[in-house]
């Protein structure tokens, strides 16, 4: 089965948005080892597009649109659908309750506009938008696949994920090839460092394959590892993972999709502890990332983002002369907070951070990018400084996951050196 | 002139890699007013790539294509080039030493496969690579131009700056005729609200083009208008901009690349005044969106990250009573919130958020996606309902979003109402 992908949208034609659609489609078809032959961006056009539905149907079996299906005017998709196919529009109760059922939980009336989406071409299979009001559309014509999705990412990725996905693998009676990837997460050491401790990667891999993918929560690397059978893949990658364990295991936080606010939830929840986080140089990143976590009432009591030095003082308690001694951003600041906020919230690890993010505000002796992160528990109050660079943004996501895993190595009783 | 983008490779079809080339030379293109007809994806393969070329020149006038440039295996345009155009490879002395002085400068010796780099099509003029070993093609025939540029964005970007652009222009004599596009950004009215709201759109634009572009956080509305001169094209965005801001001004809350956090920073600055940030559910994301601003310690003073009911009454002095009787999410005890922190924090604004963000923890009664925001200065204290969707991510996002929003039009005296 081979693939055509077709993206509709002058915004992409003039670059004001970039095609993360397709990146997502390939990769999701890839992983399923249906091959991607062709890919193409196509104006809001009604008689461009059906050109290109001939052409996509005349040289593939399986043609994947996005985009176009919102009930505005420059929403031309539907209407090259119908004329494509000459099929009719027809109600469709199943998509008109859906479309009711969000609006009634918004709390708003439902417009003539989205009562409209509701009708779909009759040779179509509705493809559910748990995550907005235009449906997908699944239409199969003389063994080819047509499938028609919102252009909107997330509401398109629920469509892939639920519906697209399951129903390929099923029409194509399983997966033959046995391929396993695994992405192996780590955080704390940059490329060059794990590269090295991990010895000659010829002899570590064998016929297997490892990617190195930074950003600036960490290094992602990628193992895929072929077998002849299902069995055999899945041994050899476990043979593998263990060993690349043994080189640099204390900086895996994860695998996969996990994110290291994931894990550490597990952790706290698991061993039934609480936390309590005081903020001053991330603002507020931190807490938000915990409480990303559905249930993280159950460990999360509550955060402090104690920005003025008035704020350390009266909620942390924070020593005034420790703050005109060693300054706020200081190493026996961020263990002061730590304990602060432990002592207020009564919780059973208090977690603190202070720095300086940027642009401004940096000295010689305290630079841009110097941040301090402290840790209490009713055993040990520590603190340890770390160096990050110049960018407010990417300093306040690398001292988020600095934070998150000096929480997560405290809970593991992992050191907290490299 | 009308233009057809090619990339080629593997990576981009499997979704490896996003396609930022075709965004970056679509919105280059559209700055000199070029309008690009298509764009396409196509794999590592001589033969494809060949196809697509007489695709391209049989409906095109200009063709940019980019990717498989490079010394390695897989790299294959310009094999396809020279078939395409049945032309013989000459070493092009010019393109020789730029490689020579590149590898001098990097204090490495030059190799055969990069000495191989410096022989190009007969038919073609260089492009010149200040940023790597491959360099580009500049083809013209028929009244057709082939620009063939590396994949790498970085050696892409300055070949179109340097070279592909001014040419382009130079070529077309000038340019003719003047296009301005500008983005409005809305927050707090659905699509479909909006698009009803601005009446009959043929009457509002005329030649003008208005897209609509939503998020969760909002809809963007991408508004393009052309003129015979400069001024012309000015004055008629003026305009209809006018227009527009007369239907739904209150929910246009910037343009272009503003964030809220941008605009309420802005507004928080110029008018001398403080905020402290109370939340419950959203966990912080608003106080670190706040925080994102550079210089935001001269407005932001601190925030309470009050996920426990215990926290709500000892740092904001939220009443017991009041918890029990309406419930931690009710509107009360939003406004008791906002009221809390503003005293505590001694700041001009308090602004506080409690709602359920689910996945779990609704009721019949209180369901997920229910949100209330309360807002306090020292005249005014008041809070409003929200109601969003299922998803626990998305809902934080909305609900910071509402809430910055309540603050803007707070500061500029707006109706909080649609």
């Amino acid at each position: 089965m081979k693939a055509y992908l077709i993206s509709i949208g002058d915004e992409l034609l003039i670059g004001q948005t970039t095609n993360t659609n397709a990146a997502f489609i390939g990769s999701k078809l890839t992983e399923i080892q249906l091959k991607i032959g062709r890919t193409s961006v196509i104006a809001d056009d009604v008689d461009e597009v059906k050109k290109e539905f001939q052409i996509a149907y005349n040289t593939s079996d399986l043609i994947i649109v996005t985009g176009g299906l919102g009930p505005t005017h420059d929403d031309i998709t539907l209407k090259a659908v119908v004329d494509f196919f000459d099929a009719e529009l027809v109600l469709n109760e199943e998509v008109l309750a859906d479309v009711e059922a969000l609006f009634k939980k918004r709390g708003r009336e439902i417009t003539e506009l989205n009562r409209k989406q509701a009708y779909i071409p009759k040779n179509a299979e509705p493809i559910r938008n748990s995550r907005g009001t235009a449906p997908g559309l699944y239409i199969e014509k003389d063994g080819k696949t047509f499938v028609v999705m919102p252009g909107v990412p997330y509401e398109m990725q629920g469509m892939m994920e639920k519906f697209v996905i399951p129903r390929l693998v099923e029409k194509m009676g399983g997966l033959s090839e046995f391929k396993y990837t695994k992405n192996l997460l780590t955080t704390g050491i940059p490329e060059s460092f794990l590269y090295e401790r991990l010895g000659n990667l010829d002899d570590l891999l064998g016929s297997a394959k490892l990617a190195f993918l930074p950003n600036q929560f960490g290094v992602k690397m990628r193992l895929t590892v072929s077998g002849d059978t299902e069995d055999d893949a899945r041994t050899n990658l476990e043979e593998i993972e263990q060993k690349i364990r043994s080189f640099v295991g204390r900086f895996i936080y994860g695998s996969n999709g996990d994110s290291l606010e994931d894990v550490v939830s597990r952790l706290l929840i698991d061993r039934g502890l609480t936390v309590a986080v005081a903020e001053s140089c991330t603002g507020g990143l931190i807490s938000s990332r915990l409480t990303n976590i559905a249930g993280s009432s159950n460990f999360f009591e509550r955060g402090m983002i104690t920005y003025s030095n008035g704020a350390k003082v009266e909620n942390l308690k924070v020593s005034e002369d420790l703050l005109v001694e060693k300054g706020a951003v200081s190493l026996e600041v961020a263990r002061q907070m730590a304990e602060g906020i432990r002592a207020v919230s009564m919780t059973d690890i208090g977690l603190a951070v202070t720095g300086i993010m940027g642009p401004d505000g940096g000295t010689d002796d305290k630079p841009v990018g110097l941040v301090y992160i402290g840790i209490c528990d009713d055993k040990i109050c520590t603190a340890k400084e770390f160096r990050f660079g110049d960018d407010r943004l990417l300093n306040k996501d690398r001292t988020s996951q600095a934070a998150l895993d000096m929480l997560r190595r405290h809970l593991l009783g992992i050191s907290y050196d490299e």
